[in-house]
């Protein structure tokens, strides 16, 4: 090695060193730098405890200069368009002088391979345009972590002066609860026909959207969007009031006319006001911070109960008695409960 | 005390002891008496241990001899008629020669001073009916605990022969979600007039029902009762179909005119039909084992984390940092969880 390459590999490691330093990353951050963001996400995400103890005090840091995004959360099943509502709704967002974020909830991408946003090349004009960062779903088994880690990397997008951030979620799982509970407002992508496309949303899934947008409404599809969005609309008023006295916005867009997108907009900005002068706006928030707080330690407590040995032992086979009708699940309950609590 | 009075107080009391043995209880029950019945929930309400010991060994021995019954949630708001219905549809019921149960749950009903269904003047005929048993809900602070009682009360009930088993909620809580979890059809009561009266209703609970049946389809009301069942059956369409393959209903019904009842009689008939052929039937039951093994202990572990005096008195000045931003939700849990596991 001789003596230039071997500074340019100090030098190297040097920068690689700083650019972990709590400080470093902080004033990065600040500066809006999207390798010092990308930096401290990826801290956030290992699971080293020294980069854990780096990140632990970056979200602190950062906390007082976050919380003046707009957070919305948006789902549907695979097929809907969701990659492509969002390149083109995004580069709408960034059109109107705004700082955008993107980021996604996935507890199953380690499993599948690919976490949804993994391939930037479905978004190919967002990820390339300026004031945009776009990340992916961080791997993770339980949705507790994954979760724990996106709301994180929300305070640091917003500590780095993103003021729009998009969460993508896929409509068929538990996910949707999670990024429920720490967006301001819930966006469901349903494509027309109320056929066998529907079947992938789940129960319940419908009742948390502030608005749903009907994709996919260009050509011959054009008309069955606007009779779905229609018959959409009449369901929703059937549904009771959200407590925020936001009545649910039933819309059609295309992408690929751009259709739309400034309605969407007007929307998501028109349910930011209203609830921003009526107060739920911030009661939310409030209560999204309850929930994760108390979601954290149930999650905890579950977790390490059933990682306990004797647990583990014992589980199996009261869950065979149970279904054998020997003994019932709020006795099997006592059971695990006592040989847990007696002696750990 | 005479001679006579005295032995007259000793049979009573020796009457009373046998009463709360196990072998007699058991044999009581199984061979339908109702006094025995409602002694063995009294005893699985009571709070004393040793009360609380025979009603667990009189559980897992009428456990073998449950599970026969048809269990049909009931819901909805105050004011929607449920009393008057339940009175109108378990007559019904008795007259297609079936034993009736109709049990309730109400978390809150310590706090308003009488449960629902307490006031059996509102059921004046079905209380006085033979073959019915008829129990208010179980007092207590914590659902948990409240569903517990009643998710026993049910295999007590079965075991004693009862083959149709109503379970009566009020549509504006939590309770739904327990109900849901211990019926095998979810039966939602809705007034005409999508306005201020839905209102009361949560959010989620009309994607959980199996069947909607409009109310007081009566006199004036008559015409918007059935424009109602049209708007919601259209509503329902739209929604995602429920895991059995089962396409709810929607019908309306008049208390006071006995119309309908064997409408609605015939579709839980059919959905018991449908689902026993499709073997969702029991799935669905071990599913809730599953889910009342889990939560039991989920509601244990939490309750004894949050019942932690040093956890108490950190709680309250960590929910204010987080309010005023000086720490997250996910720090302050890691802080609690550090303090519940450090010595307790």
């Amino acid at each position: 090695m001789d003596k230039s390459r071997l500074q340019e590999w100090k030098d190297k490691r040097a920068h690689r060193k700083r650019s972990l330093n709590h400080d470093d990353l902080f004033s990065g951050i600040r500066s809006g730098d999207l390798i010092a963001l990308s930096g401290a996400i990826t801290l956030l995400e290992s699971s080293k405890p020294e980069d854990q103890e780096i990140a632990k005090h970056l979200i602190t840091s950062c906390l007082p200069f976050s919380g003046n995004a707009i957070r919305v959360g948006i789902t549907g099943v695979p097929g809907v368009g969701k990659s492509t509502f969002i390149e083109s709704f995004g580069q709408y967002i960034l059109a109107q002088n705004k700082k955008l974020a993107v980021l996604a909830i996935d507890p199953s991408s380690e499993k599948s391979g690919g976490s949804i946003l993994g391939d930037k090349t479905r978004m190919q004009n967002l990820s390339q345009a300026a004031n945009t960062f776009i990340r992916p779903s961080p791997a993770g088994k339980s949705l507790g972590g994954v979760a724990r880690k996106t709301r994180e990397s929300i305070i640091l997008c917003e500590a780095a002066g993103f003021d729009y951030v998009l969460i993508e979620t896929v409509g068929v799982g538990q996910s949707e609860t999670a990024v429920q509970s720490m967006v301001d407002f819930f966006l469901l992508l349903m494509l027309a026909g109320a056929g066998d496309e529907l079947q992938g949303i789940k129960r319940g899934i419908m009742e948390m959207a502030d608005a749903i947008v009907i994709t996919k409404a260009d050509g011959e599809n054009k008309l069955n969007a606007q009779k779905a969005s229609v018959q959409y609309r009449n369901a929703l008023h059937l549904f009771p009031a959200n407590a925020s006295g936001w009545q649910p916005q039933v819309l059609t867009s295309s992408a690929l006319e751009n259709q739309n997108l400034d309605k969407i907009y007007q929307v998501i900005a028109s349910f930011e006001n209203q609830t921003k002068i009526n107060d739920y706006f911030k009661t939310k928030r409030q209560d999204q911070d309850r929930y994760w707080l108390h979601e954290t330690i149930t999650d905890f407590l579950v977790s390490n109960f059933y990682n306990n040995q004797k647990i583990k032992s014992h589980l199996t086979k009261l869950e065979q008695d149970i279904k054998q009708g020997k003994t019932t699940s709020f006795a099997a309950a006592d059971v695990l409960l006592d040989i847990y609590f007696s002696k750990k």
